[in-house]
């Protein structure tokens, strides 16, 4: 005997989601505790990746295993598949083992014929029902087996509605969807060039070839790849008997929450159309009732799925996301998930849940993703700004965002990755839009409610989206829009909020968030857990405050070099560069002394009692003056000539400056030390200062940039008759720095691992050359599986800190270590982190709670306790 | 009882050189075996260390240690030092542990003033010599110890010839010098604020002082960073009991080699001037005598100073370098020491010691030092080229050389850092324009002879040189000179033969030199020790054929992007860069294949029954477009513009070529195999092709490529319905690669080191950034100790390679590994390699004889045979 291939709802709770998918182990699972589930089975995925090995052969055996479960369901339910009196009608859906929302494919109705259609009619003694779901089935058959535009089918029911002079489909008649149906039958062969298939195991057949090759659709494949799903997991096929939603006002259909995924408020949340498909309300197209007002209208079905959903939470101890139908009264759950929610919804529920005694503090912090949190960390509208609304929609994602009108998903993709921030603009959005919704700051929408496509895939991605905007006309043709009483054009700017549904045209100024309670609770939680001290990168005393309110214990780069960029100090930086002698440098330099200092000084009132890391200048001197052609002098275009460099970031900077130009550094140094004593002086608190050299690559640099440091803050303190506790240390941002890490830590008290450099030299890719060019076509191409920017490359990078720590622990034990690349804020490399056995890292304002969280996630999964599977 | 500083010659001739210095040294064996040698002591290089690190305090007790020598040596010579009758007269000379000729100070006829010079000329009954002698003293106790200008004394002396209307020294009279010294006192007081000392002890205690200062003069720091010397080594000083070969006719002076030091001839080889001191030899101020003149002139000590160089040679197992004096028909040997010479020399002398019984095969091998060996593979003239002398002058250090005349040595090191190819053409030069010799192609002097400065530096440094051309003259004011007839400017070329003593005008064709049969000889000796085979890096069949010429057993770096540059393909490569689609880029380079196909199918000609690796295309696409303003086209400009990088060291190049234009490579894969095939048939031997991709930093690129080059080789061997035997490989170039070498190596059969890029990136250095500038600063400044691009920076670069290699090794035992960045062809690069286990080194042609010595040198160090150390 063969692998087995298939199993039956009422066999499979025990299984798993890696063969079943998420939608079937979620059907088995509410079937064994006894739900009303419709019968039907799942086809696994390792028939999917059978099939997809052997280039579109079935397994062998699969068939026959299909033909014997479709045996049982006809058993179960006293209906034969194909009859033509009273048939058994089934539906295919798509389940992979992590959720894809609307990547997958659907397809209902599956068993109708012409002549079962009729029997259909008269054993529901509804006409109107069974042509309805005929006409369904033909054109999800054909757009999903076949290939024939939906748009096709939908621009008929559109023209049918306008003959009729009707608005809704459920206005129609079934003589009306009698000839629509027709209608459908032609469309269909003319699309697929031959006749709608009549035999329904035909049809089944089809249908389940035609879920396993969604999963390699270019959709699914950017889906994946912008979620890192690895592309060899393929997809179940769940069969399962069709319950209708739209056999009359006694039907329904919807989808609910356990709780509010965008606030994460207890209490049922969801949606319903009265009279319809499942598809109608996901699809986004009839705009449906909040669940709330089932009660009256369904109030005995709207009790048993209260019931259930409270039995669903407490069996998952997660917040569940369900499909429901309604068929004459009787209630069927169609799916149960995790269910998405917001990154405040999330942090909420974990919250919650501790209070009301279903998970514990540790296992609340592990289940948060740390990613998501960014979302919470996103800008809102400035409370305090006026401005005129001038349309309101559903607030679908929260989040407030600023941009460029848009109004296809290929564009959106292009100006977004041009770095212009884009709201994309659409009546609705399709699983095909999702290159555009990736790379779009926000989405608004006319259709779909807060289950729709649009609405799902933002909340997902941390995203503003405002859905069901009914006041907004797309006018795709002539790129243009109406919102309530405007036009506007593609290119124009909106502001949209998705916390509140607002849509406002023009900017509004746009506030950063703020902590609440809950994430404040969360954080305390995680900050008990963690090892891993978190820091932030900020030049400026507000980016100080700012991540110092977010928790920051510390700064762990300063960087300095934007404090020459200012407007009042171009000008002196300019000519120390253009001097022509050491004692003019020094003259210059002195110039800039004041403003270095009264920096210096904000960022360390900002951070009294915690540790600021200074790195000394960094870029190359050329960046600090004018492009050529701009230059006022000849002498100023023959110092730009003779500084200009074949490879900048290899060049004359970093430590290399301070060699060169020992009067740079000294400056700096002086005004570090003079600013410190000043805030000491100001508020009894002496700040604990860490003076970083960059660039370093031989022990003998920083020999002397260490004896330079010392000297000059010395006599600093010996003028002024003063002590101050000070550090010196070291980027370590070279692949030698790494290696000689011995001997670079016998002269440092701390190193900082600057990995955005340290990723450019060890793997050879010039950050500005490689993203948007060839580092692109490598993540296309799924020749990285990762951006080594954006996500730390372990195997390289990693391997080459790991070799570093060990060196410089070995010689001197106590060294401080930390990290301030941007991968100090990615979840994985900060988890990378703490295995390294860092003290702390360190990251941008804005992440550092998450940082926090990704810290003490780290601390558990070494206890192992690990994150829960958010998604199903 | 404090350290002990000083040693008379009697007791110090176990000592060695670290502490007595290599002249000290030699003066105490001497001794010891009874040669003749004045008396004397030597106060150690630990006194000049203490002295240095005491900054400028002599080390307690020595002061008195040299009194007592002192008087050790008035006891000798029963004279007294300051003695106004009959005083002792003592030289100081410097001798460091190292050989650092004319680097260092010396001070002859100490113990002179107003009253002994008297005395002298009574007791001698010469008071031509006493004067001469105190005159001396002057001048170079006011040179050395007060910074008193030479050139003051030198022209003062100019002017008293010309009144007395002689031309040489000799020709003065006792008058003359007694009223030369009376000026010789007024400018010394001038120049130094006060009157020359008269305290015999305090000229003593001066002029050690300035030996030990004269450690840390500029141009001796120059030349031990030229010469890589550690700084912290110091001098010895050595007091030794004048002897005077300006006596009169029965006195003299000279320097001797034990064999000649430009072709190892045996058989003494020297020169000597009559009456004069042994700095008037060595200056080149008066052109000397050949030492076989001396026979004649004094025949019983030619025959002494024949006897003591044999016995000096017999001692040393070495050819010996003398400085000797004759006394009023006395010799006396003032120092010896290994004898500098040519590279061939050295061969010579290294070959036919073997025959003598001398040396060992093994001893042989390793006293060669492979860095000189350049100079033997430096051009000459070619000998069919007709040119016509302009002048002729001693053939002081072989080699021929082309270059514009410069006339001082900062002018020499500017242009030849700039690149220029110079000579530097001097009346003669001295050791203050060492910096100007190490950047000058050639040296031409009108003075000096064959021991002169400029020609003894010249050797040194495996520079052409030719000394003492009488008919130039050097106009410095108006930047001109006389050579013979013709009149020339600064900047006008000349080509001079250091190997023939030719001087001629314009630029004559040079031709790259043969391997004689000693060096062959030699070779064959190394090649049976050494273990590492030995490539060479060879773009063309001509090169390839002067490779194999000079032992190279197969090609380890073939770059085919030179290919691409010839005239009639650049258009084919711009109209291929500029294709609109992968099919018209295809066209252009089917247009290309025959062009590669034919190059490889020379080289692979030349190499027959020898491994050729052939890399692909290397370089970014932007190089082979013309400058932004020379574009021709609209498109031609927008492409540039789109192909620009802002490092395009980490940009789209390597390997990352190979994966977004896979038709390049599949191009160039193609040619090779076709190339291969030809060749198999036209010779009937299949060449053994090795194909390397560059740039690989992940093991999927070399996946993907790895599959490319099998797929598109299998193609065509199909087609063809032929086997060929290839290997496909990468260069390890990132710092990312040597990390992951364990999973590269599974893609790979090969691995050839590029240290060039590597060094590049693991130390963040660009090196057209580097050098010339910061680098450059480094070097001087002693950051770091050599240039990393020149000598493999071990600690970091090393450190990496050892860990690829111990990974590769660890996952494929069998995988080859080279190295193919120019530190293929640096002995202590060479050497590192075969300490870490590579199979083979390629370098440039013209190095693969050097790099089969260090190979064989690295054996032998292995084997406990090491280098006897030259110089001395």
């Amino acid at each position: 005997m063969g692998a087995r291939y298939v199993y039956d709802f009422t066999e499979g709770a025990h299984l798993g989601r890696d063969l079943l998918g998420g939608k079937g182990v979620g059907l088995a699972e509410m079937t064994a505790i006894g739900l009303p589930v419709p019968a039907g089975f799942t086809v696994t995925t390792e028939a999917c990746r059978e099939y997809l090995r052997g280039r579109g052969e079935l397994p062998p055996g699969l068939e026959e295993e299909i033909e014997t479960h479709v045996a049982r369901l006809e058993e179960a339910t006293a209906k034969r598949f194909g009859d033509a009196a009273n048939p058994l009608l089934l539906s295919v859906r798509s389940g992979a083992a992590i959720s894809m929302p609307g990547m997958m494919d659907t397809i209902l109705n599956l068993g109708l014929n012409d002549v079962a259609v009729e029997g259909l009619a008269r054993a529901t003694d509804n006409e109107r029902f069974a042509f309805d779901a005929y006409r369904r089935l033909i054109q999800m058959y054909g757009d999903v087996v076949e290939g024939v535009e939906a748009q096709r089918f939908e621009s008929e029911l559109a023209a049918l509605k306008d003959r009729r002079g009707v608005s809704q489909d459920v206005e129609l008649g079934a003589d009306d969807l009698r000839e629509l149906t027709a209608r459908f039958l032609e469309i269909y062969a003319e699309g697929a060039g031959h006749d709608f298939p009549q035999g329904a195991r035909r049809q089944l057949e089809r249908a389940v070839r035609a879920v396993f090759d969604s999963w390699d659709t270019p959709r699914a494949q950017v889906y994946r790849r912008a979620n890192r799903i690895p592309d060899d997991l393929g997809t179940a096929v769940n069969v399962v008997q069709m319950v209708f939603g739209n056999t009359g006002d006694r039907s329904g259909t919807g989808v609910a929450f356990t709780r509010d995924p965008a606030t994460g408020e207890p209490g049922m949340w969801g949606e319903f159309l009265v009279n319809a498909q499942g598809e109608d309300v996901v699809a986004g197209i009839r705009t449906p009732e909040p669940i709330a007002d089932m009660r009256e209208r369904f109030p005995e079905p709207y009790e048993r799925l209260a019931e259930t959903m409270a039995r669903l939470e407490e069996h998952y101890r997660e917040m569940q996301d369900i499909e429901f139908t309604i068929e004459d009264g009787a209630l069927y759950i169609l799916q149960t998930r995790t269910g998405k929610r917001t990154a405040a919804a999330a942090v909420r529920i974990a919250v919650d849940m501790v209070s009301e005694g279903l998970l514990n503090r540790e296992e609340a912090v592990a289940r948060i993703d740390p990613a998501q949190l960014d979302q919470l960390l996103h800008p809102m509208i400035d409370p305090a700004a006026e401005y005129e609304v001038a349309a309101r929609g559903l607030n679908a994602s929260p989040g407030a965002a600023t941009g460029a009108i848009v109004l296809d998903a290929d564009r959106a993709e292009e100006q977004g990755k041009g770095g212009e921030a884009v709201i994309l603009v659409r009546p609705e959005t399709t699983p095909d839009d999702i290159h555009g919704l990736i790379e779009a700051e926000g989405i608004l929408t006319a259709h779909g409610g807060m289950t729709s496509h649009a609405a799902v895939v933002a909340r997902g991605m941390g995203k503003p989206c405002v859905a069901g905007c009914d006041a907004l006309a797309v006018d795709a043709g002539a790129r243009r829009i109406r919102l309530g009483e405007r036009e506007l054009a593609e290119g124009d700017v909106l502001t949209i909020d998705g916390g509140s549904g607002e849509v406002i045209v023009g900017e509004v100024a746009l506030v950063p968030p703020q902590i609440d309670e809950n994430f404040e609770t969360l954080l305390d939680w995680a900050d008990e857990i963690r090892g891993l001290r978190v820091r932030a990168n900020a030049d400026t005393p507000e980016d100080a405050a700012k991540a110092r309110e977010f928790g920051a214990e510390g700064i762990g780069l300063c960087r300095t070099e934007h404090m020459f960029m200012a407007e009042e100090r171009l000008p002196h930086v300019r000519a120390m560069i253009m001097a022509s002698s050491r004692d003019e440098r020094r003259a210059e330099l002195d110039r800039l002394l004041p403003f270095q200092q009264e920096d210096f000084e904000g960022i360390f009132e900002a951070m009294a009692g915690l540790p600021v890391t200074i790195r000394l200048l960094d870029p190359p001197l050329h960046e600090f003056l004018p492009p050529l052609e701009e230059a006022e002098t000849d002498e100023m275009r023959r110092r730009i000539r003779a500084l200009r460099e074949a490879n900048p970031m290899l060049g004359t900077r970093g430590c290399r400056l301070g060699l060169l130009y020992p009067e740079i550094y000294e400056m700096q140094v002086r005004a570090v030390v003079r600013a410190a004593l000043a805030v000491a002086d100001r508020t009894g608190e002496a700040p604990l200062v860490e003076i970083m050299h960059p660039l370093v690559g031989f022990a003998e640099e920083l020999r002397r940039l260490r004896r330079l440091t010392l000297d000059t803050a010395s006599a600093e303190l010996e003028q002024a008759d003063r002590q101050l506790d000070y550090h010196v240390g070291t980027m370590i941002e070279l692949p030698r720095a790494c290696i000689r890490a011995d001997e670079i830590a016998a002269e440092a008290d701390f190193f900082s691992f600057g990995t955005n450099d340290l990723t450019q030299t060890t793997l050879g890719f010039s950050r500005d050359d490689a993203e948007g060019k060839f580092l692109t076509r490598y993540l296309e191409d799924r020749v990285l599986a990762a951006n080594p920017f954006e996500t730390l490359d372990r195997g390289g990078v990693g391997d080459l800190m790991a070799i570093a720590v060990e060196r410089a622990r070995g010689v001197a034990p106590e060294i401080k270590l930390g990290i301030c690349g941007e991968h100090g804020g990615d979840p994985g490399s900060v988890a990378f982190c703490h295995e390294l056995g860092l003290d702390y890292v360190s990251c941008s304002p804005y992440r550092v709670p998450l940082a926090r969280l990704a810290a003490a996630q780290a601390a558990l999964a070494e206890r192992g306790v690990v994150a829960v599977q958010v998604g199903g």
